[in-house]
């Protein structure tokens, strides 16, 4: 990797690390946690979902009693208002990552006509 | 986005866009382009890649026919010089990409011990 590139590179993650969204964050995970019923309850229901996914992803169907499952848990853990706080947090992280992403990989989409990685 | 992460980010694209793997990549990509036949025989290859890979993604088994003929095409357009240098030059970019992405996602991978996104 060039030295621009590093560097360029290094102070993205700082200023990523800096920002209001993801300070907003870290605050909202570190309150999670800190709180042992909170915990447990995020917990669980993040773990239904990576269950959920990784069976989507490996082409399996989600049974009807699955997806109702999930939206009752995730109902459930909604109405805990640090969560609830924290999953927004986590949605506007995700989202700035992606216009990162599509600012970053900009002379890739202008050369190939698309915003993919050229090797997928 | 804040204006920080937005600066930084715009100046790492173009640092992406400087660098000499990506201006080799451009440079090799016109040449692929600038010759009919080289220009067929690679979209053909990729369009193939496309094809299996989207079955992979959808769960679906790729045959024994499909994988040799994907083995044959590929070692076919290697013995084509420009376009086995473009392939060697979209890896050195896709990894430059997939390094500029753990830097900038650490602090992410520092909050969840992981480095993938929140969200998925
Ligand atoms: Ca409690
Ligand atoms: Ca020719």
């Amino acid at each position: 990797m060039s030295k621009n590139v590093h560097d360029a590179a290094y102070n993205l993650e700082n200023a990523l690390r800096e920002s209001d969204d993801f300070k907003e964050l870290q605050s909202l995970y570190d309150q999670v946690n800190a709180d042992e019923s909170t915990k447990n309850m995020f917990d669980n229901f993040r773990n239904l979902q990576v269950e959920l996914q990784q069976k989507q992803m490996q082409g399996q169907q989600i049974t009807e009693e699955e997806a109702q499952q999930a939206q009752q848990t995730f109902e459930l853990v909604q109405q805990n208002e640090v969560i609830s706080k924290l999953m927004n947090a986590e949605q506007r992280v995700s989202q700035l990552i992606q216009d990162i992403n599509k600012i970053v990989t900009k002379p890739l989409e202008e050369l190939y006509g698309n915003p993919e990685d050229p090797q997928q």
